[in-house]
């Protein structure tokens, strides 16, 4: 299966990675051959290719979607090229796999969505697959949680406010579509989607606290899903003192959830049904043979970093393939996170609460 | 000084201990004298003031009024008694202690204001005297945060999900006037007020998740401050897993603060301006010589509770009244919070971001 | 019953505040009435004895022994007096309560128990008291642990290493008897007792960091059970960071127990009985009604703070008294204590593994 | 640079991962080649090869050391098997690596220094490449921590009480030596030698806990080192309710570190040096680029896990061997952590305290 991937930046390192380790620990009929790299700097790109084992590199991204000997296009570059690669890639009927946000506005992800029918395609929310999040998911499943009141999720991060680091594509609204509301706030939607269902209604409160800056430094919003519960959502780059704090708290009428990134392998758990006098949360160290990916990896107690969530979701859309399943999140999953962005944006500039144009509100409360 | 307290319940107590107790820990001229117990049960509040040391009883809270010997009445009734009697009281020129919520709506707590221009007022806002939080404010007005550009406060309890306690007057609208709007979130308000200066607009959302309820089991709200910075509130009794979390976090271009009631004898404190390699959130044991009421109390590392700071409020007062200064929170401060809730109150009912009546957006950021 | 207290110290202030506090807490049928105010300094006497609400002060301490109208003497005093009072006074028939270390020698000691065999004793090893202590001797004591394996407690202060804090009753050999091994490895001796049983033999290294000192600055010990578990203890005021860590780890075949005294409201459960997949240490907040001491003071979550620990040794005490009933740790448990710091002393000394000379070895494992 | 790997178990895996991941992480003149993987079951041995890209196998170890294009022997056979394999690779002239304990008794580690004079060496401690560890290294020697008073280390485990897991090769004494003093102690014993220089004396207590059993379930170990401080040691697989904790605490007098492997991303620091009321434990997440290893892996806030701590060993050799400069640890710090062993082992038969027989007492103090 030969990949090209687009993209020589941190993401493009992440996904090169990916594609070296899955063979490692996950088992599939496919084995990804990296065959082409893709990216503007001709010559840093010889020698990130040399580092990872990409086979050929090329600067021009249509070359990958043209050959004939690639099978998935991998789509790491900035954000205003999503679209364009992406239908490309999947009208020369290419595996798509692209990073988040999906694009950058709701209408390139509804071309994008309506090009990729026919083929197979994954949007890089990694986070669904951290250990502790896919553990989540399966005793929310499960009822461990029983109705849910409240989901609480922050994206906390401190750059924005460091002075080094005052330009780069992420800050230009041409080319990033949007500040934290597409880098962040997307993967606290995925995440939401997966574990508690469609939100049918937003308020936003979008910031931006560098003067000139045409993106958002900062968003806050409140949401309702559409299983009664009720969320509050935070993204910023200003959170002086949290360095990569994807953090979650769910509450339901049997329980509690608790999930922070910077320590990524544990899952806190508060089970209401235990006697009250011995109840409490409970750090869970979700590496055992029982927990998701838990023979994937290493042995109890030796824990996985930030890289094993792109191994997890490479393995997993192996497997997918192998057995013909239909894989998650894929372009509709990621369309879904871009009308709640799109809802957002609006939401904030109406000052209103907004609805989002594609709500599935169909799908039952706690089946996503 | 002859305290007459109207009230005897679980704020009862709390009061009548802080009363007993702030002659051990706090220098004043004046000695509290546990004069006059006010409530409506004569058999049980015989056995409280034996209990507690209050030298008579009575029925009817009129009484601690009406009598000359009385200096101070202190009221710890249901929430829909407060104006009545604080404004009775401030006529009859004593000085008034009144439980949070101040009042049930924004009208009645500026008649309260109103009667008691000549006289003292206090309102029990226990919180903004947690020595962590005291901390945090000389951390704060000393300029160690920098620009603020967050406020995140969450009030979570979670005993409206426990079957057993779905009566008493917190949760009859008539009584309380409101949730854990009044309840909890007032209390957020004045922390915020105090550390973070005044609030102009608020988007809010209050849910009810009881069927036949008819005030509010959460509450979460979006907020602008005066000196730029960014809110999110949230106060909750469904909040499974947490039991009384009173929790804050600010960040600013300086460093960020991080509090929970839960362990209240401790502060997060970040220093951005440490080497970048040395910073991260650090856990301040707030019971030393050097930290508001450390010498108050017992040793460092010895650690205080909940009632400390009723105490506290005491302990401060009296001082105040001794040096013939204004003490905070006084009824003009509680009535700051009372439009807050006001315009939380409208625009959870019309979905629409709300100025509260009477913003001091006169005073400058950072200096409540 | 009429209270003579003998020390004027922090020790005297906190047996005061559990004077007064008591009866706001706990129900008996007695009320200790402050009489008698011992101390050598008589004008801080007065200070100190017009704050708490002692009814006379004296500086002769038989005063306190000889008075017919006292029925309690409460030893708070330098170690060295220790046991000259308690044996006049338990000769007096007067009830005893002594501060910890009981004695400077195991000599000293087993005379304090030979003269108070006629007379209800008392040490106040508090933290037996603590609520979370109590709450893990419950569950110890129900089998939750299983067979206990390991019991690893620490006493970290950092006092020691403070430049303006190089003198002291504390730090003199003559008056305080030892330094850190009576101090708090009394502490956790007289917990450990509690919660896992006698202790068979000892290996112990005394260190003393300051030139000159006399008294031991820090004590490590590898213990043996009467049970068969094995166990590490360890005191020390050059703990730097530590400032008040009592802290506590037992693992046993079904689980595991964690605690640390600057948290003292909290209790670490890990229950090995649950599924292997959802194991993890839980945090109990050891404040609920059916917890030890819960119904006593605040309500859930409403957290209490170290006076509350001499609180509840008195109203058990107390209640003991009105119950006829034998309290603990009385003199001769004091003693049990006594014995293990005496074999501490000569292992460090004779660089060998020592049995205490009074082993309880006949209680059987877990039933202290 | 011709590698081959004795082994196919955990280990195996986490060395072949290393020999893959190496070049992705780190710059070197060198790249390793998979070249031979041995190990006794060759139908394993062929999907082993294939998943981590092992170009030959063969079932006998022998091959390894004979073949003239193998330039390293990898030794991560069972404990038995180290002494032979690296006496022999060592006279072949390869370069040797070999997991810890590096042999089964302090005789065969002098062999194997004494053959392998004239070529390189490495031992796999790999915790001292923790980036959170060689940061408290750093500090140390950079005086931050002062004078040290405090070294107290655990490694906690708990599968000794998982009633599956009664039998394997780590259980037997013959092949694994012993039980947690070689495979858990002596990696803290690597990190104390590292961090904090020689130990000069032993007192310690190897207990076995389940009946019929050869080799020690747990060991603790009092300790004094050359630079004054005093040391606590404890390894144990019967800590139920602890998965991997690797833990440490050092207490100097101008600072405090602490760490935890299951949070390996972390050490916490308390920097007695700030003023008083400022100070506590503050916890850095060890990834940003100031930190070691902080510019080889993600970006900050990223985590990494357990297997890149592998990575970074091998990156240093590789590192070392482009400077011809000496690695560490090689052969001769493992034979100073076997005579710690030794002395341990020693210790706990006679009961006494016990001098390692090779104390490299002349190292200066907090200069290892």
């Amino acid at each position: 299966m030969n990949i090209a991937l687009i993209g020589q930046g941190f993401m493009g390192r992440a996904h090169s990675n990916a594609y070296n380790q899955v063979v490692h620990f996950f088992d599939s009929k496919r084995r990804p051959r990296l065959k082409l790299l893709c990216g503007r700097n001709r010559e840093s790109l010889g020698a990130m290719a040399e580092r990872w084992g990409w086979e050929e590199v090329t600067t021009d991204w249509r070359e990958a979607v043209t050959r004939a000997d690639i099978d998935a296009v991998d789509i790491a570059a900035p954000n205003s090229l999503h679209a364009r690669i992406a239908i490309a890639a999947a009208e020369a009927g290419k595996m798509v796999f692209c990073e988040k946000p999906m694009a950058n506005t709701l209408d390139e992800a509804r071309r994008m969505v309506e090009a990729a029918r026919r083929v197979r395609t994954m949007v890089w929310f990694n986070y669904r697959r951290v250990p502790a999040i896919a553990f989540a998911k399966r005793l929310i499943d499960e009822g461990r949680l029983g109705r849910i009141f409240h989901y609480r999720a922050t994206y906390l991060q401190q750059w924005g406010n460091d002075p080094s680091r005052k330009t780069g594509w992420k800050l230009d609204r041409v080319v990033a579509g949007s500040g934290v509301t597409g880098d962040l706030l997307s993967h606290l939607f995925d995440t939401a989607l997966a574990l508690n269902g469609p939100i049918s209604r937003v308020s936003a409160m979008q910031s931006t606290f560098e003067p000139g800056r045409e993106i958002d430094d900062a968003v806050a919003v409140l949401a309702e899903f559409a299983n009664g519960s009720k969320g509050t959502f935070e993204a910023t780059r200003y959170a002086v003192g949290a360095v990569n704090q994807n953090r979650l708290e769910i509450h339901g009428s049997r329980g509690m959830l608790a999930f922070n990134l910077e320590d990524l392998n544990r899952l806190e758990f508060h089970d209401a049904s235990l006697p009250a006098s011995e109840q409490g949360p409970r750090s869970i160290l979700v590496t055992a043979p029982g927990h998701p990916y838990g023979t994937n990896f290493w042995k109890p107690g030796h824990i996985i970093g930030y890289e094993h969530t792109f191994i997890a979701v490479l393995g997993d859309f192996l497997r997918a393939l192998d057995e013909d399943a239909l894989f998650h999140p894929n372009f509709e999953d990621g369309l879904e996170v871009q009308s709640l962005l799109d809802a957002v944006e609006r939401s904030s500039l109406t000052r209103a609460w907004t609805t989002p144009e594609t709500v599935a509100a169909q799908r039952p409360p706690n089946q996503p």
